[in-house]
Parts: C-alpha cells; structure tokens; sequence
C-alpha cells in the first residue's frame, strides 16, 4: 500500500488544528511538501484570527476537512525560493492570503480574478493540487507557490498587517470594482468589525466621507475619534436613518447575520450601489421597487486576486493603514475564538506564532 | 370662487378615461392648457397599451386619481408650437412617453435622467405643474413641454414605433447603463411580452446573442424564428436551466410577478448582472453566496430619459425596430385590456386613435 500523501511530504511543521467541529484547537504535528521551483517557504510570524475561521472550524459551512489547521491572514519571512522563483528571494517578507492555488488559465486567472476561479484552492481546509489538505496559518511554516505570495514592503507592521490579507482585500476589491473609491464621494460601511473598520481607513485614504452604520451606539465614539469616519449611523433609529435618505454613493455592508435590505438602500442616492461582503446563509429579501426607482444595485465581492491583493497592501504601506489588533500568543486561541464569537475585540486578534509556538 | 384650473384650460380634448378601480374604460371629455410658449401640442395618432396601464386603471400601485385617461406611448402630429420650441415645428412627427416634466434643476435631471427626478411628473394619473391633473394618449391631442417631446425619424411606422417610448426605453436603457450591449455578449432576457420581445430586437441589434427564459414553451417558435432569439430555456425545466449555468453575462428581467432569483442568478458567468425592470409586489429573495463567490449583481433600471429616449427612437429607426402590435379601434379597449390581463396579445396594443376616436 502507498505510503499517504501526506508522509511523503519531508517538511515537518507544528500548528494548531481543530480535530472536530467542537470548535476546540489544539497543538497538531504535520508535513509541508518540499519546497517546489516555483514555491517559496515562509517562516510564518503572524497569523490574523478572520471570523470565517470561526465558521469552518465549526463546520458551519459544511464543508470542512479535520484535522484543520486554520489562518489565512499570514506573514513572514522567506526561509527557501525555488529555481524559478522570481518575485522574492530568502529573507523577504511575505505574505499568504486566502488563496494557495487557482488553474491560472482560465478566464478569471488570466485577469487576474484568480479569487473567482472556479478550481481555486483555499488556504486551508481544501485539497490542494497533490491531492493532500491545505492547512494555514496557525503553524509555523508554509509552502506556498510564489504566484499567490504577496510582497510587504519595509515599512508596514507586519503583525498589524496581516489582517489586511482578508479582511483589507475584502474591503478594497468592491471599493475599486463597483467604483467606490472617488475623493468627495459618500460610502457607508454596515459593521464595525475585522472587516469594516479596514473598510474606514481604506475610504478615508481614497477620499471619501465615511458613514458608519451599526446597531451598536457603543461604537460611535471609536468609529469617530480613532478610525476617522465622518458620521455614525444606528440602523435601529429610524429617525437617524430617515433624515440620511438618499445620501450615500455607496455602502459595504459586512455583516453576515440576516438583516433588512430596504433600510440601507434608502440610505443610498439614485444609481447607488450596495455592496454586500458578509454572507448570511438564508436568503434576503429585496424589495424590487427601490431597485427600479432610483436604479440602485445589490452586489457582491469575495476577497480579491492577487495582483489587487499586492496592489492593496501597497497602497495600505503608502497610507500607513493596518488593522487594529490585539496580539495573542498561540494558547490563548481558543479564549481568542470564544471572544470572537461575541464580537468582543478591537478589532482583530493576530497570533504571534513565531514567538508563541515553539514554546507551547 | 375661483373656476377650477381644468375649466380655465381652452383646448377641448376627448378621450376614453377610467371613472374609478373597475378597470372599465368609457368616453371622457375634458381640457387641455393653452399652448405655451415651450409648448408643443399634437394630434394624437397612435398610443400603446402598456401592462402598467392595466395597474394604474386598476389602482393597484394606491396612486390613482380619477377620471384617469391612460397611455405613455403616444405619437402623433404636431399642430401646435410655442413661440420658444426649437426641436419641433407644425407638421412634425412627434412622441410623448412616460414623462411630461421634471424639475430641469436637479442632479438627475442635468444628467439627463429626468426618470429619476424626485419631482417627475408622469403623462397620466399625476398632478402637473399647474396643479391640474395629467391625463394620457388614450386621447386626441396632448399639451406638452418640447422638452418631454420625442421626433420620430420620417421611416419609422408610427403606429408600431409607439410602443418604444415605454417599452423600448426599459430595455434599451438598462442595456446601455449596465453594459449589456456589446457585440458577442450573451444576454438573457426573462419573459416574452411587450418588453422581452422589442428587448430581443435591441439586443440583437447590439450584435449580442440572445437567450429568452420564459415559463411558457408555446413561445419558443416565435421567440427563435420570428424575434431572432439564439436559445429558448423553459424556467421551470431544472435540466435545462442547469446544463447553462454560468453562460450568460447579464439578463433583463421583465417579469412582475413573485419569482426565484437564485435560478436566473446561476445563469450568469462571474461579474454578471441582474437587471429587473418588472417591479414585483412583494420583496424577492436574495441569496447572498451567487453574488459574493461570483461578484455577481441584482440591479433595477425604470424607463429611462428623454435624451436617451431620442437616442433610442433613433437606434430603432436606424434598425428597423418596431414593437408586434396589434391595431385596435379605441372602442375595443376595454376588451384589450382585459386580452392583456391573460397576456393574450403578440405583443402589443396599440390604439388607432385618429381614425377611431372621432367616431366612437
């Protein structure tokens, strides 16, 4: 009988991996292959903690693979380059976002769309192209093909941006692709979390007025004085919302539990575009008329390709714009997604792997 | 006390009006405003019967005002010409559509897009300017600002070209706004009536292929051999629909009755679009995941403005695009309206106004 994919692999690494869909991690001893000519190895350093970990180390999409070894928001630095790596040598820092693998043929990959391939290969939890499980970033080495590596320049932190993998793309891809993205133009962001306060800063840096919208008046303050939106909405208040009729170019709504429709497209002018980057698992209701009316659209937007992921965090070490972390070393991952799931951080745990790993 | 405003109007004007929510239509005489100086009056020669008629007559959208004399697409002579017009003269063909003013001012309307003018007045059933009620085609002559006047190219078929100032402009507008008009595009377009079929004729002017989804089989002939349509898919046949998944880049949705988006969603390739120009009651259901993995949208257009409208007329002329009539004295109304109700009609009435209501 064949030895299992897996073990033929010789590069040894350690995570965290969820063994069930109790939600529980724990330390995890597996392989990486060997390092290919057109792969890079990182050393990983930190790894951001998205809420759709939370989700598939739940199997609350049904489609996950145990044992899982989550993290897709990872950094580090390159300890091997394959003979015909080109965009990064040993030493560099590099980044591995939520894709590892793509055809790189198709119409998507050949724009560089490689996020809507119908064969992407995500970054963990998936089966990658020798037939073994991806596993990401909770661990302390990744192999990953240059082709979906992204270069940080020198001056971006780099535990402060590694959210910026997910949570930054997912924000800035529907920003440049629906053209929200103008200086002088009005975009509403619904939710104040991971992904919507990366939304804030990104708007702030194209030039935008930026309208927080969000149940929760506790953000207000926050929103305001620390990330720089202009003006704060509570979607609950129907006067507030009444007199921001027909004021917004644009919104991106992150939020992924169920939640009216018609509320924010009355936020929005006439041909404004509500974006949605959340995913709540049942469907919607969408009013027809207001669509009609004010030839307004719903879209929506899933992470990004790479070439927008390396244009992204190009722009974010221009504009000095990272996440709002909380660092945690590896242990504390389970408190971290047990917090998480009550929406208690600000505004992304990212795990120091490199100096928390070895230790645990 | 003052003579109410309708009485001070000098031009006598009959026409067939409904008196209350029965739907039953009958002869009406009322008054038109002078001329004014930006005026153009026009002898009514043909007017459309369009579905939203049927609405109105009804009062089902709530907004009705009696006696209400229908119709949006009327074309006819001019015989009248303020001191001011310049875009018409005495003697000219001319269209009025869906709109008779707007506030000129606006964002929208300096855009050339009087249909989304927050203060537009509709050519029936809705208060002018001077605070007299509008009243339509269903008529023998009309009073209206050049600016809402449409000219008619001297070879387009007047009575055929008619219904193109309503439903013409629905699918021609979304066409061009969402970009659903480039040569080689694949266009879906959903129901087969007044708006899907001249919208078959649009989209194959714009050299696009053409693909009409509709419920009823019996349409398939027609839809292919008589309105140029490539491909016929029956909405409620699963094998059909699912063997073409993913092959079209955008769809018109002309239906306004409840219906699933989710199926028409997975007709479209990645980046497809949605378009709804029918307005269903009641909210539709929107699954999020079709849109984000595919960064799909669901958009609405309504009608469209006058500038856009010439510049459609024009395109139809240019292409021989007139809408399948069939030409009904105006006494027949009543049993038009109720043919129309069954969708009992190839694809449109249209009222040979001068040559019936003099006599009826």
């Amino acid at each position: 009988m064949a030895e299992p994919l897996e073990e033929q692999h010789p590069q040894k690494a350690v995570g965290w991996a969820a063994r069930d869909s109790s939600g529980v991690l724990s330390p995890f001893t597996f392989t990486r292959r060997a390092n290919g000519a057109n792969d890079i190895t990182l050393e990983v350093l930190y790894c951001g903690i998205c809420h759709s970990d939370l989700h598939s180390i739940k199997n609350e999409w049904g489609i996950a693979i145990y044992p899982m070894v989550p993290g897709h928001e990872i950094v580090g630095i390159v300890t091997q380059v394959g003979s015909n790596v080109k965009k990064f040598k040993v030493g560099d820092k590099a980044g591995v976002g939520c894709l590892v693998g793509s055809c790189l043929s198709c119409e998507s990959c050949t724009q560089d769309l490689e996020n809507y391939c119908s064969k992407l290969i995500f970054t963990y939890s998936n089966v990658d192209k020798d037939g073994t499980n991806t596993h990401g970033g909770y661990s302390n080495k990744i192999v990953v093909d240059e082709h979906f590596g992204i270069n940080f320049p020198d001056n971006i932190p780099l535990d402060a941006a590694a959210p910026l993998l997910c949570a930054g793309i997912t924000m800035y891809s529907p920003m440049k692709y629906f053209g929200l993205c103008t200086p002088g133009m009005h975009l509403g962001i619904v939710g104040l979390g991971g992904l919507g306060h990366v939304g804030v800063k990104f708007a702030k840096a194209f030039g935008m007025k930026v309208t927080v919208i969000s149940t929760s008046i506790s953000k207000k303050k926050e929103a305001i004085e620390q990330l720089g939106a202009d003006e704060f909405l509570i979607s609950k208040d129907d006067e507030q919302m009444q007199a921001a009729t027909g004021t917004l170019d644009g919104i991106i709504d992150t939020v992924s539990a169920a939640h009216p429709l018609l509320p924010l497209l009355s936020l929005l002018k006439n041909h404004g575009k509500l974006v949605m980057v959340g995913a709540p698992e049942k469907p919607l209701e969408l009013p027809a008329f207001p669509l009609l009316m004010g030839r307004k659209l719903v879209g929506g937007s899933g992470i990004g390709g790479i070439k927008e992921t390396q244009e992204m965090i190009d722009f974010a070490a221009k504009h000095n714009i990272t996440a709002d972390i909380e660092v945690i070393p590896i242990d504390y991952v389970n408190t971290a997604l047990e917090r998480l799931s009550k929406g208690d951080v600000k505004y992304r745990f990212v795990i120091d792997v490199a100096n928390s790993l070895q230790s645990s």
